[in-house]
């Protein structure tokens, strides 16, 4: 495997292109944190870690994976020792409160970290990201002496955490959860079900784990309304004793990919639990911290696919087949003097770029709604759309990378395949890409009458039309064109469609935005780096001219792709899904 | 797994849709082997045979593999017992001459057992389709002699075959081969030099294999011109004694699917080798099986989307989860009420059965071939882009039916993450999906002035202009104004299109003419039903309505993705795929 963590684009897109340390302390964040040189040095520190600490074990945890025994998960010493320094590194402290030892950083920063070690080692990144995202929700909800109690463990990598939802007749139907929860004493309480898909239930990372479970109390509302939620801990503190808790992982799934993550069966057997936030309000203490957990696994996705593009590029480079009748040199030539090789790595670098840009802009509009609580409406568009589109296009690009290998990229030995395997899990998992799609078009646009789109439209027409460098007009020209039409079929769809419509068509629509929203990222980054071109036509002249040659690349190549989904929403009829039922299907399967 | 053969679908495209037999007969095929009733039993048999011997054994496939040690590959002994099955079936003999103990069944009835094979056992099928097309190749170019050796015992299934092409330095470029060939006697070389990525070059299946080796005299023109093609038996035959010949398999590949089709290394020192064919034509000789073997690996990709969709479907059948908005039913219900659901359905569904009707197409016209002579310029057409189309579109499909069953999709336990590691192989192997791509637009259409192409569109224009009936009217108008883009398009890149473009740009022109396809096909089984509902508007309802219903969503929700395409043909320059250069990426990437 081939990973070098792009710094340099890093740096663009955050100080350049977002100037990001000028809005957040615009927004009043502390001046310290608000550095330049300082979150530089922070990412160059990751980027060493990513390259030396946690790439060189990826392979070795694909191939020994996750083992179970007797109630035990062991993983390779490598990811222990591993797991360590990203505590010790204050890495999983990044974004977390200073009193309990973290390092209260922005999330515009955290993404880009997060994209390095998830393009490193998803597997073991897993463990931490979780852990991050439980941290974030005790520290909004637990009591004083639970933050106490695990936080700075949590933080300096001593102990990890969980999310325990999924049962196994509850996925994405969570008002179907049977766990139970009896009260014990004063926020006590007694714990029993049993959970499927728990990532990192069970390992030897650490010596303790905690769960946060969603649980039901006798006589508590049906469906989500009556789940209310708990911290388990595998082992807790009784007189300064540690006392195994009554959680047991039963076993743990064969995957396709993150064979060295964890995925438990966890048992809760009358299991001492602590009540987190209100009672039957565990789903939205729960959800919470799912903001910043989808847009983690988002970096899922954009982070394999540059670790995917990194590989094929070199491997492009380097291998020598075939000739090349442009320029008559002789046979052979580097297969990246192919016009097909060079579409599917122009495809891939269009695609990484755009989506480091759209999560850092997604993460920047997170750390000023901290401060402000006016972005709040944004972010409600943005989450489920990075969650969904990053994944999606993700996989889309490991695949890519995949092919760029040929037969080379189907043998183990090159990690293009692991990437595949990798990726594919973040279209299903924190929620499927359909969920996120029919949470964006039926939730939060028509739910809100297409209020919070056309604002962020508003706010995204107002820039893109700052971006006045010439090279940049003809996408102008599309950009808005787009945005016209894309209001025009919203529109409609408040006005007129069914639900079971919306329903059928989310995942579409989701992908509109998608492409419109890259279109917005590649006129911001090619106006960034003509403007910086014209002001100093000596500095980073290769980078800057790959950046604009890039953007015409996603708008000649890959905006298109819109003509068609805009298509698709305005030809579908309601009948033809309506006509496709499981009776008739029965029958027609069955001849 | 949940597979049943749809036998239904293949007699209706079969006998309904091209009227096979009729045609055949027409053609001068044999009474015999063009009766209805007799294609059907085979059709069944083969269902049967997919069903209960070759699915319950493609799970264990996967997880156990292909175990090499000491040179010698081991496979489960349930497919040596299966393997075994297929040639005293007449399986393999299929196609095959009857002199030599072959059923000389036309393709169209091949592609369709094909099918079910690969839809239930990948692993397995590939041997039995190498050794497919090895045969044909014997029986068309080896002498007498190695006909009567070896083709009774490849039909019957005790020997397998193998293609040696591949080698580390020379995979799409096959000029660059370096095995050799040293003359000993009349028609006999000694053999030397290491293959790679050997599919079945060893295993514990059959008793012998015999190995087709392309290899280079001494003296031989440079590059594919030079190239001869030899019989390598791994056992010969000296005096009624078996003598093992210098053949080893040094090892095997370890490869993201088809874990149970070994993918050797195999190396010939000075091995015995017979002569197949002319000495410098060995790549002709190879490349004479090359568009029944591409057909074939199309089928891989189709039958193991038709595999996913029946596991999906079963899956969106049963499992509850959610309540449905539109019917205000209670919660929970069957996930494929949800419309999310369906149109990932209808989308495996609709590619699903257009790709089994261009399959036998493609098959047909091969047929027709043989005896006429008069079909090879629609063939050159339709070969590299069922190998391309339908093996993107398949893996497509097996990754939308992962989708369906959301974890339990990417866990190993229902089969359908082993589907889409399968599938992703047929994109690559047999010519990656890139060089059909090129082969398509660069050598069958631009190096022939687009005749084949035009001769081809109008032989389906005026197919689809006598598809008269109501309901395919607005079908038929999309997609000839489709027809008179995509002529233009190639006028336009016949006159004007430098070679770099051509090569950068001929993924996506594929990809427009295989929608094109589709769509043909789509008006093709419409006006079928429709004339067979307006028949007999009694018989097979459910059947024939569900099929205007899934054309309908093919031009609906899958069509206008040829809008995207054309339009990316229409705007991409030349100056952006040729400013993307190797020392400019190297640069950027160090960054």
């Amino acid at each position: 495997m081939n990973y070098k963590a792009p710094v340099d684009d890093m740096r663009f897109i955050l100080m350049d292109v977002w100037e990001a340390t000028v809005q957040l302390k615009q927004y009043g964040f502390p001046e310290d944190i608000t550095d330049n040189t300082l979150l530089c040095s922070i990412l160059e520190e990751a980027a060493r870690l990513a390259e030396q600490v946690l790439l060189p074990i990826n392979h070795t945890g694909d191939e020994q994976g996750a083992i179970w025994a007797d109630g035990k998960v062991t993983l390779p010493t490598s990811f222990k020792t591993a797991y360590h320094l990203l505590g010790q590194g204050g890495w999983i402290g990044l974004m977390g409160d200073e009193t309990y030892g973290g390092m209260q950083m922005p999330k515009v920063l955290s993404v880009l970290v997060e994209e390095m070690f998830f393009a490193s080692n998803t597997a073991l990144s897993m463990y931490a990201v979780l852990t991050m995202g439980a941290a974030y929700l005790l520290e909004r909800y637990a009591s004083d002496y639970l933050k106490q109690t695990y936080l700075p463990a949590l933080y300096d990598g001593s102990i990890t955490a969980t999310m325990c939802l999924t049962e196994a007749h509850a996925g994405s139907d969570l008002g179907l959860i049977h766990t139970k929860a009896i009260p014990i004493s004063h926020d006590i309480y007694a714990i029993s079900g049993e959970k499927i898909f728990i990532t990192g239930g069970e390992h030897n990372l650490t010596d303790n784990i905690i769960h946060l479970v969603l649980a039901r109390l006798k006589g508590a509302p049906k469906g989500t309304q009556g789940l209310s939620l708990f911290l388990v801990p595998k082992f807790f503190n009784r007189k300064s004793k540690l006392i195994k808790n009554h959680v047991t992982c039963a076993s743990i799934e064969k995957k396709m990919g993150i064979k060295a993550s964890s995925t438990c069966v966890m048992v809760f057997d009358a299991a001492e639990g602590y009540l987190i936030g209100s009672l039957n309000q565990g789903l939205k203490t729960m959800f919470s911290m799912m903001n910043y957990e989808r847009l983690s696994i988002a970096l899922q996705g954009l982070g394999l696919g540059v670790a995917s593009y990194h590989t094929a590029l070199s491997y492009a480079q380097t291998r020598q087949q075939g000739h090349n009748t442009h320029r008559n040199s002789p046979s052979p030539v580097s297969i990246i003097e192919h016009g097909d090789v060079k579409r599917m790595l122009l495809t891939m670098k269009a695609f990484n770029e755009a989506g480091r840009a759209l999560a850092c802009y997604t993460a920047l509009s997170l750390d000023i709604e901290k401060i402000t609580n006016q972005t709040m409406s944004r972010i409600s568009i943005l989450i489920p759309l990075v969650k969904a589109f990053l994944t999606d296009i993700g996989f889309e690009v490991t695949v890519l990378g995949q092919q760029v290998l040929g037969g080379h990229g189907y043998i183990s030995e090159w990690g293009q395949e692991q990437h595949v395997r990798d990726a594919r899990i973040a279209q299903i998992y924190e929620g499927t890409n359909g969920i996120q799609g029919i949470d964006l078009l039926s939730r939060k646009i028509i739910g809100d009458q297409g209020n919070s789109l056309f604002e962020w439209i508003d706010h995204m027409h107002c820039d893109v039309m700052q971006s006045s460098h010439s090279k940049c007009l003809p996408w102008i020209t599309q950009w808005n064109l787009s945005i016209t039409e894309l209001k025009k079929r919203t529109t409609d769809c408040i006005q007129t469609a069914t639900s079971h419509w919306v329903n059928g068509h989310a995942c579409t629509y989701l992908q509109v935005i998608g492409y419109i929203a890259y279109g917005y990222m590649w006129i911001k980054m090619a106006n960034t780096a003509s403007k910086k071109l014209a002001m100093n036509p000596e500095e980073d002249v290769v980078f800057l001219k790959d950046k604009l040659n890039t953007a015409q690349f996603y708008f000649e190549s890959i905006w298109p792709r819109l003509y068609g989904l805009f298509s698709i929403l305005e030809q579908s009829s309601h009948q033809v899904l309506e006509a496709y039922q499981p009776d008739t299907l029965n029958q027609s399967m069955s001849q």
